[in-house]
């Protein structure tokens, strides 16, 4: 197909050419006299990410579902109680493995589009008196679905409750884009990637561990676990180096999206996500007409719009065309949401001009299998919400 | 800026990604064993772009403004007498070339926005009984105007005429995106460059001669030269060489970019361009409700649109927000008509969605400065025309 | 420093340019059409790397010890006896990790610089009567010591004993640089990884399983697992997918490796790989007078030459050196042969010229801190060497 | 053929990463509101390397021959006298080119080795009592035989004769490589080009004028030119453009190379420059016992060195084998001294390791056709020397 590909599923996302040229430059040797100065600069930088002062953060190659399992076996062992909530495609996943770690779940089940329920989180802590319950876990940008939970809340509510448990947070499509404030929020495992946020592609597992986690907890934990032991990590990271050979050119793209993040600064990256979300909001209710998934007002996320399709079409074929025809990738709705919805990514690097291309492709896509939105509104609807918002 | 850059200048062009692999091999000896391999291979791929079976193509480290002189200085001595119309910015600087290398113009002026007057060069072909007239020039595609003028028709013109003038044409932003056909129209001698429809950067001069060139006119002239004489690149690259040190980078950025058109087919990157430009053009009149320069039906440029500001507004104001707030570049009103017009260059790797993003830009830009278009309105037309022209 | 980097580790290994611009090539969707021709395609030549029409190839982000992981979570249960030798570094490691995932371990000690002592694990195998032995380890090639070990001995060991036991083989270092013969030597589990004889970055864990060890074993296994967990791989790659974000470059640059491992012929990689360590060897025999740390004839890598310093010098300093002032990047002694040898790493993309400066860089710095080899001597050796016996 | 091309003809030179990332970012608008920055850049700093405070730098897409007909038409109308000698292929082009540009030339011959007759240039100035000689043309590093010459005392013999003539001097291949001082030798226009010492790819002809050049004579020019008429040059880059689409990949290479020598320091890079010369000449004579084709003790180059094949032996016969059998570009012997000599360029990005494997392939290639030298001594000679001079 001829021209460029517009690449619009929430993770992975375009990776800037400087962040390319990190990766692409030539190997070295990962146990030089020169290699621990990109570890420190590496691991010093992305505290700063994660907003925690006393937290310890943690590269392994490895996907977020790894960084899922990072958290709960240096911090859980099997038969350890934790709660969490099902809320969209992957915050089941997560409980999935839980299970097969060997941990015993409170499920709590939401409708996908539904934020984390935390006053039913607090409602089980409140009657957990023996606190059985070693972590409360919670998605804080449900990818399939669009939406963002209130992980300070959930910290209000077990702290409300005075109870013990950890607080674990997948912030994969959150962490970076998202203000995510580990020691404010007193989080104690964050999960995060590098294919979202991160501008990079998929390949690192990027997570933080507060002191407690890894003082009261990780000491302890009996999950049998080599590769993705904290102890190893953190000794070997200690000198400067890795427990096993590391992934060079992640960690120097990672070097470099950490330079690009916190060059544009933190604040100004989340203004900039939430302002462009903004536009793609008001394209889809203002132009099309169309419901996003999310339901509840501040819940809407700033990373990725699930958009519900109208009766009786399929959103699968609106990716197949929007693909095929135009040369852009939408996410498709997961599970359960199959061909019910289709997902744009905002996040990462990203302009006005981007997501015009993106709602116009999509729009192109919707009208090829008879959806009734009226050509260019999206675009006019958006593009009206930047212009008079951009100073 | 966050982002991509979205380039719509009418060159340089988006250097596809397997077009800058080529560029950006490393570097390898130009006197080796293997070289000729490229060189030919180059020059006869070349041949088939400028549709020609008995002339020879050319490739100079120079801009297409080198190639003008490559083609006035290997086929005409000063004094000699040309004919050629001024019908915009650069086929202005052609002839100003003409007359600095020591040549007679006659000179044929009209509006801008016109095409190349045919009846009136055949007017002068016709009093001109001794054949003083040596060579015909014309732009056939006129990148400051976007119009596209009749080769073919003033080669008729010249033949029937019966006259022995040339044809020599700049082809700059024509060839390798519009049809050109060497040898169906008689041309003698044809100048592309690599930053348009070749898709790579600027650097290369590109240039055809026809074997009456070669033979009738080169072997005598008397113009002084030496970098590009055309003599000793023929003895050089017969044997598969040049006559100095070849740009590498950009002999196998052209070798992957004549692979990719002649893979695509010379018909269907017509098309496509003829297609996109149509989507454009209606974004423009139906959505927009502006005119174009290019007055005449058939003469609008499928590589180029040149976009009539309403009085009052300053296009140059529109470039430079499409620059400063949207990460977009237009092309500019250049000498005459500076600020009277932008231009939305559509030739290259291109497809419907970037050029969504490049009409929402420009809407934006113009909505800004208070042209009173309708918001969405050149993605709606553009988008309607794309979907139902496309199977 | 000005100049290139010469890297002589044995792995992370010099990455092609082909490669390369396959791994930055731009991000595309994990879920989308066309992304099954890649899984396929990968899988399927995999096969032909590890030499197996009945076995299975897995790809999972993770470095070569999430490889050991992988081989040994799937198949075996926490209180297994496995039995295996500790013959260097990387077979210690594995070692540590049985026990840390709960497996009983008989371990064979040896000498560092032998290779794994075959009628040693048949002498045990032979005592186990009860076929309580649910593996044997092995490393195909000990990249610490430069010891290459007989990997079909220890299949025959095996069954002449009539034993039951799993064979699970290290290859990190051989496969794909050495011969290698799943099929041939009864190999239940086969561990490689990406930045060695791929010649790709670190960030993949390559394995293969047999399919008695994904029938018999991996189905009843006990350990709790859930990242590495191969049902979930199986079952997402039979549909072209994978259970969660595979990282996309370095898939396609996997493939870019096995186009070009298959295209020069796997015959032809490893006559390649021989031929040049013997080149090395000679420099370092011949040449400097020096030892290897591999003592008995054929057990002598084709990957890694580990050289034993004189008496009285500390290789740390020759490898400091070489950093410092030749931009020469060797290989450490590892743990308790730490300063006592450094390695030359000869895998992947190589040639002689490359091993000529390797070797050269060597040899300033050994002679820098006063070793008395004669200056030029291994380049000497090395290339007659390779000139007599290149055809 | 596996593993890394070695490159050693003296131009193109090796592309560092950083330089080629450079080169490899995506295209912009040459006319863009920011472009004047990189303009003013590039050409300030320039300034810098050719070392002139009141002179003016150009930079042309062309190659060096282009750099020639720069400094002749700009400077010199068709009838003008100017004095050169023939010391080599180049220096013979550069004199052919006078010709066919319609100069006279007074031709000082010299046998192939010799450095540039400053006394011989001297009597015919002094003999020139009208000041017919409008310029002395010198090449200051005769590239096809090694020989630097003596550019400040060519100016010294000028004034001595209190004559006008202009100095025309080609530093193709030692300005940024070799010490080079425009302002100090009165030098009145110097040509280079991008890929020697700027370690580019070729495709720039890097010019600098002095102010007496450019006000003095290119005024009053009547050769007739346009592409490389200065006058166009001058008045667009003094507002931060260039009069025709400008190469974007190479002013942003040259941008970082320039960088990359400044941030060297020019002293440290003739001097390094210097001692890689030093030692591969050491490895020549003291190892091989074979002969430059520089003659003169102060006239060896510091960038190419040109050896001497003993009798009966072909030099192509070297060349062809090294490029098959060793991965090794050298350089021929052009014209006359074809067959008699081959070339090691050493200059550019480079280092002992680089200049070893060049050294040892050499060797390798001479021994294989049956010369003499003994194995490992070149990189003996060489290495020993480099060893000693390295603090």
């Amino acid at each position: 197909m001829s021209g460029q590909h517009f690449l619009f599923v929430p993770g992975p996302t375009t990776v800037p050419q400087d962040i390319m040229n990190a990766i692409s430059a030539p190997m070295e040797d990962h146990r030089s006299l020169a290699f621990p100065e990109l570890t420190h600069c590496v691991l010093d930088d992305l505290k700063e990410v994660f907003k925690t002062k006393s937290g310890r953060a943690f590269v392994f190659p490895a996907s977020g579902t790894g960084g899922w399992e990072i958290a709960l076996t240096n911090t859980l062992s099997p038969g350890d109680t934790v709660i969490a909530s099902r809320i969209g495609h992957f915050s089941n996943l997560w409980i999935n493995m839980c299970k097969r770690l060997g941990l015993e779940v409170i499920e709590l089940e939401a409708e996908w589009g539904e934020a984390a329920p935390i006053e039913r989180y607090q409602e089980q802590l409140a009657m957990d008196r023996n606190h059985r319950i070693k972590a409360a876990l919670i998605c804080h940008n449900e990818t399939s679905t669009g939406v963002t939970s209130d992980v300070a809340g959930l910290r209000r509510a077990i702290d409300d409750e005075g109870h013990s448990a950890m607080l674990l947070v997948d912030g994969v499509s959150s962490i970076a884009s998202i203000d995510f404030n580990m020691d404010a929020w007193g989080v104690d495992f964050a999960v995060a990637c590098s294919q979202k946020g991160f501008m990079l592609p998929a390949g690192l597992a990027i997570t933080c561990a507060s002191e407690k986690a890894l003082n009261a907890f990780q000491k302890k934990t009996r999950t049998p676990r080599a590769y993705f032991r904290l102890q190893d990590m953190i000794e070997a990271n200690d000198t400067g180096y890795f427990p096993f050979t590391p992934s060079l050119p992640m960690l120097r793209g990672l070097r470099a999206s950490l330079r690009r993040l916190l060059d544009e600064g933190l604040d100004n990256v989340f203004a900039r996500h939430h302002r462009l979300a903004g536009g793609v909001r008001r394209g889809i209710r203002d132009g099309w007409g169309l419901d996003l998934c999310a339901r509840q007002q501040g819940t809407k996320s700033d990373t990725v719009s699930a958009i519900m399709m109208p009766d009786g079409f399929d959103s699968n074929e609106v990716i197949r065309l929007a693909q095929l025809k135009y040369n852009l990738a939408l996410g498709a709705g997961l599970s359960k949401v199959s061909g019910r919805l289709y997902r744009i990514g905002h996040l990462g690097d990203l302009n006005e001009l981007m997501l015009c291309a993106a709602l116009s492709g999509a729009e192109m896509a919707m009208r090829d299998i008879g959806i009734d939105v009226t050509p260019g509104s999206a675009v006019a609807a958006a593009s009206e919400y930047w212009r008079s918002d951009k100073q």
